[in-house]
């Protein structure tokens, strides 16, 4: 799914794909900048923990807001499609100035959210302005084709190396995968960009986010790096050919290692260092 | 250290470094290619079992090249320095079709191989024609400069990340690392790369390897990927101004994954498909 063209009124808001185990209490640099971008001290934050099948991951996400100075954080727990029909919840989503997803299993959030009223809310304000941060799951939700599941660790690219699934559709330009040095998942991350290499691949470490802005430019933020794999000028390919389970070929890939403060345009596919 | 230039008379032979854990058993497709360019069932195989610690490695192997119909295989216990001055051992290598040298630790073979008569044979025998193989550390050690140690997983490139040693020199086009997609190594490997970025990096994953000619092209061999990342058009490092222990940036990094069949010219940068 393309992004939402909203009203079309002001720019799109940020989309801040998080790698997951971001720093919640010494220094929540991640956190803090997206409150600031949802207003700050006034920002009113709505959690959506329904990736999680932990009980306390929406009032413990309500708390690490609060212990950063968000006077309105709020979870709501949608446990089940109906519940993304409720209006009180599209109103609280309506009434928020920055969204928050929180991580877990990227499949229950597609399945219980996608094609409902609350994952059309997401898109719409987002492309309205309202910035939408994701970590881990919450993350991988995100682009329009979302890693759903496959081999991590050990696992060379294969076709059936990866699970791909319809996402969100808040960014159309990449593919993300999360915890992506901690958990070895650049074999994967390559069999998800070998199957059709118009995007951009994003590995997001642990503790790391880009932020995505309303022209498709990202900046790091966090204690990790951005792997970024750009397939655009593959000259070749043996997915097409190779049998199921054995190392698939590619040639021509381009890779950025990006630090904190180094950004990337997705439109251009050029990284600018932060120095 | 640059590779001999031998007495000139003949073509360099065959450097065969590879990922470790290569199969032995059922199907030793590495080491029977090996066997096959060392003058197969006629083959004098030398084995070098130093970098391993335990007992039976060298006796282990010389089973295994009897298994694949060797009739001639024999392991030099070297110990220790001393023992790399023998006349008896620098005459069984100078006998000898092919060289192959074991895993365990590369820094055992550096301190206890480098600058004596039996490293200065290995170089001169392979630079007048014998194909000398390498496994895991014994891969490690063939490079102009060997990856001695640093992090494996969960870490991305950073100032402290890996130590780079004097290797053997039998090539000086590549750097080395091994168990790769098995130990999550890229972060090592771009370290290293980072450094000084005028060679290539080929990182081998288990029973795979990679048979370097004398022209310098290499062909992929085994069940796993090597992983190529070429550095000659890097456009910006930050290595040289990061904080210790911080991530480095590096963009503009090439990458090709190869699989078995395919090859790549260390000179000209470029890989040729297996199809």
């Amino acid at each position: 799914m393309c992004p939402s063209p909203g009203t079309g009124a002001g720019e799109r808001g940020y989309v801040i794909p998080i790698g997951g185990a971001e720093e919640k209490l010494e220094h929540p640099t991640i956190l803090k900048k997206f409150v600031g971008l949802a207003g700050g001290k006034k920002a009113r934050i709505v959690i959506i923990p329904t990736a999680s099948r932990l009980i306390d991951t929406g009032p413990r996400y309500v708390k690490i807001f609060e212990d950063i100075g968000v006077a309105n954080a709020k979870f709501i727990p949608l446990e089940t499609r109906a519940d993304c029909l409720r209006e009180d919840y599209l109103e609280l989503l309506h009434q928020a100035t920055g969204i928050f997803i929180t991580g877990g299993n990227q499949l229950r959030l597609s399945t219980i959210l996608g094609g409902t009223p609350v994952a059309q809310a997401i898109r719409r304000l987002n492309a309205d302005g309202m910035p939408v941060a994701g970590t881990s799951a919450g993350a991988a939700i995100m682009p329009e084709h979302m890693i759903a599941g496959g081999d991590s660790d050990t696992k060379t690219p294969t076709e059936d190396g990866v699970t791909l699934s319809p996402g969100l559709g808040l960014t159309n330009s990449m593919l993300i995968d999360q915890h992506f040095t901690q958990r070895n998942r650049l074999g994967r991350l390559l069999t998800a960009l070998s199957f059709n290499p118009f995007v951009t691949g994003i590995g997001l470490d642990e503790d790391t986010a880009a932020f995505i802005n309303a022209k498709g430019e990202f900046e790091v933020v966090g204690s990790g790096v951005v792997t970024v794999v750009d397939p655009s000028k593959l000259s070749h390919s043996s997915m097409g050919s190779v049998r199921q389970g054995d190392p698939v070929s590619l040639f021509g890939l381009r890779l950025h290692i990006l630090a904190a403060g180094d950004r990337y345009d997705c439109t251009t596919r050029t990284p600018v260092s932060a120095d």
